[in-house]
């Protein structure tokens, strides 16, 4: 996937398929012979002559000259281009016969297919971006919502790398004093003010503390907010399910589950995209039923991180309600308990306990809402889609700071952490420079792995196979 | 549709659905105000002072100076653009909140949304294609074999328009005369040479007469061969169909049917597309039931060009398979007739009769086939196919002279053809000039709606209603 010399091709646009097909496709080359590679099929102007950031208008032909297709073709001369190579893109007719012939006369001619993310990989060899402003270019382009395309957005101009480089300098400052006086080795010098050196170490746990902890935000607006809707039947749901919808802006009526076979719907609350999964509703009848939607309902929980129980308050009782939330609940799980119905109850009736290791957990960050609403009354729900959206943003500056939203990143971030953890112990045991600064190095490459300075060809395949071909 | 006053805007790459993301997206606009709309949310160069055909990197922010993306904009100046207008296009990150943003963005600055083929259409308005040509341009996306594809493309390069001016140029000469008979009224001259008039009327006819049969092979061409499959249980359709398409390059491996719920096989036979109904197999069983069997056949056939009917010629009388075939056969069809299954043979057993029906119109163009094969046998099943492409393409040099493949452009051949018969009629009849030259008028015009010299608002509508969204 490394190899630089070859001149690689893709299509760029989506495939034409069925009636959605479009009018232009687009196929982008790159690579020392991008240009030389057209010219042998393009009919129009000389290519080798022409400017960067130009485009021509010509027809492209097969070997034995037959017209493939008029196109208009754009050059960009390394290193002003994407991937900081010479590149030709093509914008062609999208006739998936079309396509089609391109690529394989393009082949033909010498250049490779793509694979997926290998553009952007280039980009990364030759300094046009860090690995988490190439990341970011693949979530920007899968954002549905407003926060993630916003977050994304930063992070490809650079959000966490400017965070993560002035970290990278402070220790790097430290851990070269450190190697000095290694090389000092027996004179017992010491370089590092350790009280200065102490006081580094605890600014930049800190600041990397809250890089960790942003993880839970950042996640939540890339991938959106996994939403678990339960209750019994008749408590309402379908109605609020219906009213929320309306009320707020659905991106799209139904994704297929990536792990599950339901469907979702996707609700943008402030730009927030939550994605509510629907449950069949808990039956009151026999235990063995009962159990069964439980166990339906618990397994769908297992990977959201809300949980909506809707009840009818002039029905069930809170203490029946109580003992329902006691076995759906799971620590970690945010919960909205939804007493609805309001309109029915000629006082209001007691609200239900939270479920006790809910209450256990209080002392750590535990997020739990009991709000009591008419479905039917429009004021209420958009009360609730409020509360859905503070159960995630608590605080809304926290949105433009600088924010962890990829797996990867979180877990270099926390090497870093532990081996800082490290650094710090030992430097309090007054242990020998050696140590502390073996841990200096192994949180440096840590934290080099997240912008890209340290790379490893593997962690490079793994991010860039995610991609889609083309970019 | 045919306000030119506005700035049209429409994104022109397939939308992005599921894992048919891509990387880029393609968003073009076109009008006076492309450009200055343009630069109202482009963030880079002055727009304004950019040349035509070149290529610009920036970022589109909104009305709040929000970044929505990082795009590369070329310029276009009229009369050089597909539209002949002033014209943007922006390539984005293919996010659908990119797009969705970026075209709601150029909305409230002042553009419009294309309507399907809005594009192309101002594209004929400003005189840079004809109408053939513009019809060719949706045929060329929509073509999925090499044949529809060397068709549409020799189409939109003006295949056919130049045959239809020639034509148009003999028929006004004349007409011209004649009306300069009308101008001299009582004298009772003779400007157009009588006979070499009726010459002329014959020579153009045949030339109409040509264009209007090529009709059959362009439509062929075009759609695709729609071909049925028959046979009754273990004749061998399905090996015979799988080795069809072992053998010969299946483009897509199934389409739904436009107008029928069955699954076609596409099957690519030297380049032309043959679109394979597979039927349920006609029953041997009560006739009651293989009435119902028959009745489903028939009705595939009523709109196919092609039925091939397998038998297995083992087990099968030649008696049977007449009488199976008379109930099939409807006048037109193209047949043809496969006797499987000669490796269970021990001798050749007879072949049965053509349809009654067929044989007697066998004085028009008549085609029928019947090949003798064993499926499991490579080599006859690539005989079969030949034989499939002969059917429909008799003379592989028709491919190469101007072919109608558009229903609209027949009809308005058709009509042209008509009032020339008249006018030769009339001519024969001795009849005044003025009737001979308003019949050669109503052919005038007739011919000049296939290249759009003539239009009207709805054929213009009808047209390009067909197109995708941004072409």
């Amino acid at each position: 996937m490394t190899n630089l010399e070859d001149t690689i091709i893709a299509l760029a646009t989506p495939q034409p398929v069925g009636s959605n097909t479009g009018a232009i496709a687009l196929i982008r080359m790159s690579g020392k012979r991008a240009i030389a590679i057209a010219q042998q099929c393009f009919h129009g102007k000389r290519l080798s002559e022409q400017p960067s950031h130009t485009l021509h208008f010509g027809t492209i032909r097969d070997e034995q000259k037959q017209p493939i297709d008029e196109v208009l073709l754009s050059i960009f001369r390394a290193p002003h281009s994407y991937t900081g190579e010479d590149s030709v893109e093509i914008s062609c007719h999208a006739s998936p016969y079309i396509i089609r012939s391109l690529l394989d006369l393009f082949t033909r001619l010498g250049a490779r297919l793509a694979q997926p993310g290998e553009f952007t990989l280039r980009a990364f060899y030759h300094g046009k971006m860090d690995l988490t402003e190439a990341e970011a270019v693949a979530d920007l382009i899968a954002s549905r919502s407003k926060a993630a395309h916003d977050l994304a957005f930063r992070q490809m101009k650079g959000g966490i790398s400017s965070e993560i480089a002035a970290l990278r300098e402070e220790l790097i400052h430290f851990a070269s004093m450190l190697e000095l006086e290694l090389d000092f080795g027996e004179e017992d010098v010491e370089f590092a003010d350790r009280s200065a050196f102490r006081q580094m170490l605890e600014r930049v746990s800190t600041r990397i503390g809250h890089l960790i902890k942003s993880f839970a935000l950042g996640n939540a607006i890339r991938e959106g907010v996994h939403t678990v809707l339960a209750g019994r039947p008749n408590a309402g749901k379908s109605t609020l399910l219906n009213a929320l919808l309306q009320e707020e802006r659905a991106i799209v009526s139904d994704i297929p589950g990536t792990t599950r076979d339901t469907i979702e719907e996707v609700l943008d609350i402030h730009g927030l995209a939550f994605r509510l999964i629907d449950t069949a509703g808990l039956r009151e009848a026999g235990d063995q039923i009962e159990a069964i939607g439980v166990q339906r309902t618990l397994e769908k929980i297992s990977t959201a991180q809300i949980l909506i129980y809707v009840y009818d308050q002039s029905e069930l009782a809170p203490e029946e309600v109580s003992r329902e939330l006691e076995k759906l609940y799971r620590p970690g799980l945010y919960l909205l308990v939804v007493a609805n119905k309001k309109d029915l109850c000629e006082q209001a009736p007691d609200l239900p306990g939270l479920p006790s290791a809910l209450i256990e957990e209080s002392a750590k960050e535990v997020k739990a809402k009991i709000i009591s609403i008419s479905a039917h009354d429009k004021k209420d729900v958009r009360r609730l889609a409020d509360e859905l959206y503070h159960l995630i943003v608590e605080d809304e500056s926290l949105l433009e700071s600088p924010m962890l939203s990829s797996l990867r990143q979180l877990e270099a971030l926390r090497r870093t952490e532990q081996h800082l953890a490290k650094a710090k112990e030992g430097l309090q045991q007054n242990l020998t420079s050696d140590l502390i600064a073996w841990e200096l190095r192994q949180a440096l490459h840590h934290l080099g792995e997240i912008t890209g300075e340290i790379t490893a060809d593997d962690l490079l395949d793994n991010i860039f196979s995610n991609f889609c071909i083309g970019k």
